[in-house]
């Protein structure tokens, strides 16, 4: 149901925490959602907007969607590689699209596919519509990955 | 997108934790996901079958798909109270919906809605088929629904 | 080493939520620290001050130390009983003590003890000094338990 | 009142995700214990001794004190250098110290210190005593940083 494509991906990486794990001794599924976080601010300062620079320009992006699928589940101490890309763009909303595998599975089974959508918001939450450069930006990068 | 209805309804109420809100000052989204956990473990106890007796008698409920729709923002010390029904049980898979509202709303404005998909596995994480007594009692809470 | 007593206390419970496991079958430690800070925050409700309207006022506590001292371990679905008083006061600064057991254990037996100081800031981050009505009162519950 | 010294130090880095900010618009306090934890893991990893095949060896590490004292706070996306050392090392338990710092600091100002204790146990709980080969390795760690 969620396919890569659309835009622009970026690779993160992260580490399953001790803290992260539960007693099913694997990695709590509602951490995922971190992850994807994580990776999305990731991919959005490599495309020059780091979302702590957004947010001192007032612009705040606000998660008003999460799909998360769940395949094999992660371990302690597990890299876990999330690939990230923006699957649509609107004048005040956008999609990010993931896929998660391990970084030592040569091959590099999903073990998970999610995807976020955010609006964009001002300081007091109040929907706006994304700066026209941010726009552009976005725009750019979903054709050039046409 | 996420209706309600399709099985009997339990309400659990939360209070927002200091610890869960984020620098935007609200309910930060991923905690949402913790608590569709809680409010799904109260309403599988209400039902009869408490979570952990369930793992005690090796029985273990993975998440397979987690779906949130963020509406209204939560806040800190907010007693939110969250609607679970049962949507669907085949064999080895049971699926909750979610309505989210805050407790001291007197309009109940839905501020979220949830759905979450689980199979039952063993301690080593095999797909298994729910016990015969779970499943009936599943059909029994769906059908009482009709 | 953290004795009980100096102040009036305030008794919370928490239940140990799955998320909060970790793969070693026990509450993960640092979530301790989230439970003191519930049961601080309705010690200081109980004593009329509830802490967001503090903050709504101007006055943030800021957590300067937490010293935690672990016994038995606490798992999934135990109720958990948080005792909390007031230890000492100053003026700018608050120390809370903790006496943590499970709510079902007739021997009441300690399962962790703990000790958190605060210091009053603006929301600057600046220390400031405790507002005299708020002062007034922390010494009044601290002489009562004289 | 912690002091660093005692042992050979590790370095870890985390950065400040924005989940672990709270409506402050700081790192909540109860995230460090999370970090000490990675950092602590990181240098016992760097000494021979992943934690993950401890465990898979049947040896827990199982916390039984934690002191932190706050100083200056940490923002979201602030690279954290946290700073570890053994402290002392007895025949059952181990101690950690840790220094905290901002990674873009080039004055290098402590904003944290902390010290955490633990106890080896076997998979039930129950202590036991280091094994003779990690005590040794322990040994010469902190004879090494005499």
């Amino acid at each position: 149901m969620i396919r890569e494509g659309g835009g622009p991906a970026g690779e993160t990486r992260v580490r399953v925490r001790y803290a992260e794990t539960d007693q099913m001794g694997v990695a709590y599924h509602g951490n995922y959602v971190v992850w994807l976080d994580i990776a999305r601010t990731e991919l959005m300062r490599n495309l020059g907007f780091p979302y702590r620079e957004l947010e001192q320009d007032g612009l705040y992006l606000t998660v008003t969607e999460v799909e998360i699928r769940y395949g094999a589940p992660a371990h302690y101490d597990d890299e876990i590689v999330v690939r990230t890309w923006i699957e649509a763009v609107q004048s005040r909303a956008i999609s990010f699209g993931y896929r998660l595998r391990r970084a030592d599975d040569p091959a590099e089974k999903t073990i998970a596919t999610a995807r976020v959508r955010l609006i964009a918001t001002g300081a007091d939450g109040a929907p706006r519509t994304f700066p026209e450069h941010l726009r552009q930006r976005f725009r750019e990068v979903v054709q050039a990955a046409g």
